[in-house]
C-alpha cells in the first residue's frame, strides 16, 4: 500500500530527525525559553522580516487556533470564518469550548471575502439587537484553505485593510503554510503574508517536522501574556526545545521551502494523471492536496494499493477524495499511482 | 404611541400582580423551597398531567435556556437547532459561553424536522472523523417558533421519536408556550407536549407574569442536580417565591391559558388588517406573532404613531416587521391600527 | 414564628412595590433602556458623585458578581478575595464557571488588607514559574463583608492605593451596602466608596426592592461592552424597567439610606439582647447581620419560635448563628426576641 | 554547569529515541490508531494487569490533567486536591478553565487523608446551603506528590474505599509514576495502584520519553467519548504514533522501571550527600525529587557550578531547593556534587 492520505503520514524530515538525535544528552531549561528556541525564533523572524514579532512554538494545530483565539477575544466576541474553517469543523468544538461563537460565513472555495467580513460587521452594528448577538471580535483564515486554495496577494490585501478598518485582528491559519507560499501561482511572499494579518502560525507538523506549530504575533497589542495562556491551554511542552530545534533545522537553508515545495511538485504530476485522465476537480488547488472526483467503482480498485482521503459524495456514483503529497512523497509512489490510474482506464 | 414591538411592554396581568402585593410582608424561606413555590409545582405537575415532573423557576430565557443545556450536554457535545434558533442568534452566545457549540440546521420556517435530525445524526457518526466533529447532544425546538409557527402533533412526534432512537434528549423552549397552545389549528395540548419531550419551559414573562420561566423536566435521567447549576449561572432567586406566586397566580382558573387565547385573537385581527389590505406575510403565523411586509415608506408612516419590530429587509423597497399582541392588548389599540392601515391605503 | 434567618424574607419596600403597581399597564422598551432606568441611573448617579459612571441593572447578586468579573478578566486572571468571600463560599463555583481561579486570601474577619494583595502580587510575580501560575487579574472585596464587618476609609484608601499600584481593578460586592454605609462608626459615604474603588453594586434585593443590584462602574477602562456580556450571562432583564422603577424608588428622598439605617438599629438591639445576656459574638458586627453564640441546647429552645441561620460549631455544645434584621424588621419583632432570651435564662 | 533542576533537562532515553528514528519513514494513520500505539496499550494494559482497561496517549502533564478531570466532571461539580496538588498551583488555571473549581484541601506533605475527603464530603452534604456550594466531583491525587512522598498501600485503599463509599471517582497523576513505584519502602505495584483508582496515567516526558503520558482508565463508567475530549483540549496528536512508539519502547523489557529506579538510586546519593553533611530537609521524599535546606549564601556558591529549583524560603537566611535526579544522571554528575558540597564545608 502507497499513502496519499495525509501530509502527515511519516515522522520527520532527516535533517530535523538528526538535530534531535545529536542535541539529545544536551541539558537545557524547559518550556521554551532554551537557547534552540531562540536561535529558531530568530531566523523566524528573519525570514518574516518581521524583527519585533513575538515567537511561540506549540504541538499541534488544534491547540495553536484556540490559544491564539481564546487570547485575542474578550468573551461577548466570536471569531468569524468560512463555513469550511478547520475551527468549525474539525477541531471537536474547541474554540466553543473557550466561551467563543464559530460565526461561519458561506464559501465553496474555503475563501472568505472582503466585502462578507464587512458585510457581516455592518449587518451587526446596525441591528436594533446588536447586543443580543455574538460580537465579531476577530477573523480567522487558513493560507492554504482546507480545498487547498489560496488568497492572492490582492484578496488578501483587501481582507486586511476591511479588518484594520474594524478593529478585527486578522489569523491567518498556516498549518500548510508552506505548500502556500511555495505553490505556482502564489504571489505572496512570507514577509508579505507577515505584514498582511495581526498573528499567523507557521505549520511544521505537516512540513517537515515531528511536531509543531510557530506562532508568529506582528500585532504589539496581541503579545502580552500570551505565555500563560499557552501554559493554561496545555499548549506549553516540557521540554520546549524540541521545538525549538525543529524550528531551528526547517528554517536553516530555506528547507522548509525546499520541501514544501518538492510536495507542491509531486501535487502538481498527482493532479495531471487525473485530469490528463479526464477526471474532473473538487477545488482548483495550487497546493499539495489535490481533489479529483471519481466514480465509487474505480475508487474502491484504487483503493486496494493506494490510500486517499474520502471527502465528500459527489453524487450517487462518484464523490471527490483527497490526495496529498507531502515533503516525504516520492517519484515513485506517483508513478506507482499514474500507472494504477492508467490501468483504471484500460 | 401605541406599541406592538412585542410580548413584553406592560408589567404583570393584574390578577399575578394582585398576589404579589397581598403576600408582600409575609416570610418565606428563599430559593424557590416556599410553599408558594411548592404550590404552583403542583399545579404545573397538575397541567401537564406530570405527576412525577420535575418543576424549578428561572427568571428569564437565556437565563433558562442556558442553565437547561449545560446541564444535559457532556463537554464534547454541542445542541442541534434551527439556525433561526433563539439559542443562536440573540442569546449574546450565552450557549458557547458554556463550551457547547449551537449546530444550527437549515430551516425557512423556524421549524426542523425528524429527517433533519437523523440525517446529521446518521452523517456525524459516520464520518471518518467523528471524534474531531462535535458530536449532536440534544435537540432544541421552540413552541412556538420564532417566526410563529407551530409544530403538528405529527411533527412533534415524529421528531421525538427520532430523539429517542438517537439517544438525544429534546428541549423545547416555551417562551410563548400560551400563545402557542392556544392558536387555532393548534392539535397538541400541554400534556401531549410534555409527553413529547424530555424537558421543556413554560414561559411566563411574555405571558402575564412580571418575569420567569417554568422548567418542566419529564425525563428522569435529566432531573439531578439542576438546582447547583441554577445557582450557578445565576438563575436561583433569593426571594424564590415571587415565581412561585405569580406562577400560581398564572395557573389558577386556567388564566395562563385565558390570556393567551385574548392575545391570539387580537392577533388574527391584526393579521386580517394587513392580509385583507393586501399585504403579503413573512411567515403563516397562527400565534401572536404577526409580520406583514410592507413598503418602507408605508412604514414610515406607521411608525410615526405605531411600534413595531424590524424583522428583515425583503427588497429595496420593502421589509418585513413583526406586530405582536400580548395579553395586555386591546381590542381599542387593534381599532386605532386597523384606521391607520386604512389610511395607508387611502 | 418570626424569623431573623436573612435579609431577604419579606417582599419589597411598600413604596417600591407601589412603583410597580402605579406603572403596571404602561408600555415601554425592554432591556434596561427605558426612561425609569435612565431616571434610576440619574439618581444613583447623583447619589455616588459620580457623573460619569455607568450604571446597569441587574436582577440577583451571584449574576452580577459572576458578569463584572468576567467583565474584567482575562482568560490567564483570577480574583483575589479572602475565603469567606461570597463568590469562594455560596456561589456554586460561578466565577470557575467562567473559566477564573477565585484566588483565596486568609482572613478571620472577612476583609483583606492592602499588604496581603501586595504580597500575593509580589510573591507571583517573583516566582520563577509566574506563566504556570493564575496571574491575580483584579480584587474582590465585600461591603459590609460575611460577618458584618466594615473596611474603614483608612483601611479601604490602603487597599485601593496597592490595587492602582498594581493596576488590579478593585470591585466592591454592595449586596448589603445600605447596612453599612448607615452603620455606627462607618467613616465611608458613598461617594467616597465610589471613589475607592472601580466597580461596584448597591443591592437592592437585600435593602427593599424585590429583586435587584444596580452595578455601579466608574473606571471607563471598564464600561466598555458589559451590556452583551450581561445578556450573554443571563442577567439583561426583559422587562429592564422593573429594576429602574425600583432603584428609582429606594433612590427618591434617601429611602434606600432610611430603610437601612432602621435595619441597623433593629440589629443593635438584636445584639444588646445577647451581650447584655452575657453570649459572646463570633464577630464585632455594627451592621444588620448579629452573629451571637449560645449553647446549642438553648438554640434548641429559641428554634420553636423564632427563625435564625446556623453559621458554624464553635465547640461541642455551642454554635455561632446568625440573626439578620432587615428594612422589614419591626420593633414588636425584636421585643418577643428580647423576652424569649430573658426567658432562656430564667 | 551540571543541572539537576527537573527531571526534563534532556531528551529521550536512547533505546526510545531509537525507535523513533528507526520507524522515521514509515507511513502510519494518525490520531493514534496506528499499530504501534496499539502494541503500547497492549503491553500497559499488561503490566497494570488491566486487561478491559482504556489507554490513551497525551502529549504533556497539564493537558492531560485538564483533559481527565473535565471528562469526569459535570458542571456543578469541583475536584478535590491537597492544597499543594500541581492542579492547585502549577498549570495556570487550567482546570478553572474547563469552568471548575480546585478545592485545595490542606496539606504539609503533599498528600490528603481519607478522613479529609470523607469529612469534606459531609460537611458539603450536611450544610443548608449545599446548592450553593461547589460539589465535590472526584478526588485528585499525585503518586508521588509535588514533595517527593508516596501514599502507602493502606493509606491509599483508605482513600480508594472512602472514594468508592461516596461515589467520587479517584485520579492519579503519575507524572513520576515510576520514580514512585521503584521507590526504597514503596509497597504498591503498578497493577495495585490500577486497582487503587478509576483513572491514572503514567508520566513519560520525565521518565525515558522525549514527552508523552500515558492515561489509564480502569472505570467502565469514564470511559466513554474521552477521544473527543482529548481532540476539543488539544490532546490528540496527529502523528499519535510518536507516542505508541515511546511507550511501546519503554513499556518493552522494563525499560521505564529500570531507568526510574536507576533514579531514585542516584536521588538517595543527593540526599547522602546533604544529609552527612548536616542539612535538613524539606520533605521525607523516597523519590528521584530532593529538598535540602541551605544557607543563602552556600546556595549561591553552589550555584555557579549546580543548577537546582528554588522551592521556598524557610527563614531570613535558609531556603529549601530541589534537586531532581532522572533517567539520564549519571554517578560523574553525583560524585561532582558530592565534591562541591565537601568543599562547601570545608
Amino acid at each position: 500500500m502507497i499513502y496519499f492520505n495525509s501530509d502527515y503520514l511519516e515522522g520527520a524530515h532527516p535533517a530535523v530527525l538528526e538535530r534531535l538525535v545529536r542535541t539529545n544528552m544536551e541539558q537545557t531549561v524547559g518550556y521554551g525559553c532554551d537557547p534552540y528556541c531562540e536561535a529558531a525564533r530568530a531566523k523566524i523572524r528573519a525570514a518574516c522580516a518581521a524583527p519585533e514579532a513575538d515567537v511561540h512554538f506549540l504541538v499541534g494545530g488544534t491547540q495553536t487556533n484556540t490559544t491564539v483565539i481564546a487570547s485575542v477575544l474578550r468573551p461577548y466576541q466570536g471569531v468569524l470564518t468560512a463555513v469550511s474553517g478547520h475551527i468549525n469543523c474539525h477541531e471537536a468544538g474547541a474554540i466553543e469550548s473557550t466561551g467563543h461563537k464559530v460565526i461561519a460565513l458561506p464559501s465553496t472555495d474555503g475563501k472568505i471575502t472582503a466585502r462578507q467580513v464587512a458585510d457581516y460587521v455592518e449587518w451587526h452594528r446596525n441591528d436594533e439587537s446588536v447586543e443580543h448577538i455574538v460580537y465579531p471580535g476577530m477573523v480567522y483564515i487558513s493560507f492554504p484553505t482546507e480545498g487547498g486554495t489560496l488568497y492572492t496577494k490582492a484578496e488578501l490585501t483587501s481582507l486586511y485593510d476591511t479588518c484594520l478598518a474594524y478593529s478585527l485582528p486578522l489569523f491567518i491559519d498556516g498549518a500548510r503554510l508552506g505548500y502556500g507560499l511555495t505553490a505556482d501561482g502564489c504571489d505572496l511572499t512570507l514577509p508579505e503574508l507577515a505584514q498582511l494579518c495581526d498573528v499567523f502560525y507557521i505549520g511544521g507538523t505537516k512540513v517537515g517536522a515531528l511536531f509543531g506549530e510557530a506562532v508568529v504575533i506582528t500585532n504589539p497589542a496581541l503579545k502580552q501574556n500570551f505565555r500563560p495562556l499557552q501554559k493554561q491551554r496545555g499548549g506549553m511542552m516540557a521540554k520546549g526545545r524540541l521545538l525549538g530545534l525543529q524550528f531551528d533545522a526547517l528554517f536553516t537553508d530555506d528547507l522548509y521551502f525546499r520541501i514544501a515545495r518538492h510536495a507542491d511538485e509531486m501535487a502538481y504530476r498527482i493532479r495531471e494523471i487525473f485530469v490528463s485522465a479526464g477526471y474532473p476537480l473538487l477545488f482548483d488547488s495550487p497546493t499539495n492536496q489535490q481533489y479529483p472526483i471519481l466514480p465509487d467503482r474505480e475508487l474502491a480498485i484504487l483503493g486496494e494499493n493506494f490510500g486517499y482521503e474520502y471527502w465528500t459524495r459527489v453524487d450517487a456514483e462518484h464523490s471527490g477524495v483527497r490526495f496529498c503529497a507531502s515533503w516525504a512523497t516520492t517519484p515513485e509512489q506517483v508513478d506507482a499511482l499514474a500507472q494504477a490510474v492508467r490501468d483504471l482506464r484500460k
